[in-house]
């Protein structure tokens, strides 16, 4: 394993990729289901207590092994990455919603998605969260930048709210706005079935480990996800 | 109940209140360890598969009986809030890290809180997703403006990232700077041992509903959980 910034090469072939996003989605889909019941159980009070112990016993289950700390990005020599600890997109994290994203295929840096928010993502009653807005809105310029190959963390971000956004389907779109020297603007918005409920601009900072990695070797696949 | 905006008012003692807490938090504390064990784990293929059964099974023994949407946020008749359901702070919701706030005693909008945040929150490897940090912030400043009686609904929120933030122990302060008629502006950081990591700037907008009220009654108890 070859470690770029903290982005960790392996040897899995696609082949293996597939085969673990078979077994891994359906476990982080469940999980995600069981987040959902949590929240909105009313059951009795002696059966939330009997699914606690077994909760914890799965989790023990699932601890006899694991990684040290969180996932991280791997990427295989092919440059295929997986960002599947990923707060937003994570294969294998069941908070993210997930949102998966569709990138314009001549890298102009367009994306969008469609994905749905439940009780999970909840801030004001029956509406989403305005920090899960911002988090998922992030992602997604994050996102734009790298599918436009202007790979960046994020330097500033500016929501602005206009009016509140159910809980439900939801349809997100970003691209990017322009670029100056290592800086990429991009901007975004997430819109219900009446329109838009929210934009954002944010400005993304490719690192110096990534400059000095892409002027040794122009030709290098670049990690699209850094957030 | 009373449906106030959307806040739900009830008839729980706070006795009930305390009692409930001490039944659902351990379910959702056993949520969270089971959500950083699906990232993390690297058990057999057999065993991934028989846990996510048991998982679903798990879910469906809490679907038995269960609200028909999101939690919500209620009230009770002393003004107790229960935004348990909310993303960053909700006591029975398994994404909220949780993040736990003290206000200062004075209502004068100061707030602070220490918490942890592990690989469900990863964006860059080893460090916090930068839309993570977004989302804690607007709840920590939107919970800054509710602590200095200025609840309102975030209108624009603004984030500068000095550095990247590793994952692990964090601290978060917000306080008001000013207030313009409806409009408060509130302002806070993140920081982990070495300092600063992340600030915000955000205005929050009172709700046409909460201006109504507080008119006709001056003395009732404000929601101060509007995030």
């Amino acid at each position: 394993m070859v470690d770029l910034g903290g982005f960790v090469r392996d040897d899995l072939t696609d082949a293996e990729i597939e085969r673990e996003a078979a077994l891994y989605g359906p476990l982080t889909d469940a999980v995600r289901g069981l987040v959902d019941a949590t929240i909105r159980t009313t059951v009795d009070d002696d059966e939330i207590r009997a699914v606690t112990a077994e909760v914890e016993a799965l989790t023990a289950r699932l601890r006899a092994r694991q990684l040290p700390g969180a996932f991280g990005v791997r990427y295989n020599p092919e440059g295929r990455g997986r960002p599947w600890g990923n707060s937003v997109v994570g294969l294998r994290n069941p908070i993210a919603p997930p949102v998966r994203t569709v990138h314009h295929p001549d890298h102009t840096g367009e994306i969008w998605t469609e994905f749905h928010l439940g009780a999970a993502y909840e801030g004001p009653p029956g509406h989403v969260h305005g920090g899960v807005l911002a988090l998922i809105l992030d992602q997604l310029l994050g996102e734009s930048a790298g599918s436009g190959r202007r790979p960046g963390m994020t330097g500033t971000l500016t929501i602005r709210y206009h009016r509140a956004t159910p809980l439900g389907a939801l349809r997100g779109e970003a691209r990017i706005e322009r670029t100056e020297g290592i800086k990429t603007y991009a901007v975004g918005t997430l819109a219900d079935a009446d329109g838009v409920t929210v934009e954002a601009q944010g400005v993304f900072i490719l690192p110096r480990w990534a400059r000095e990695r892409m002027e040794r070797d122009p030709d290098a696949e670049s990690p699209r996800y850094f957030e």
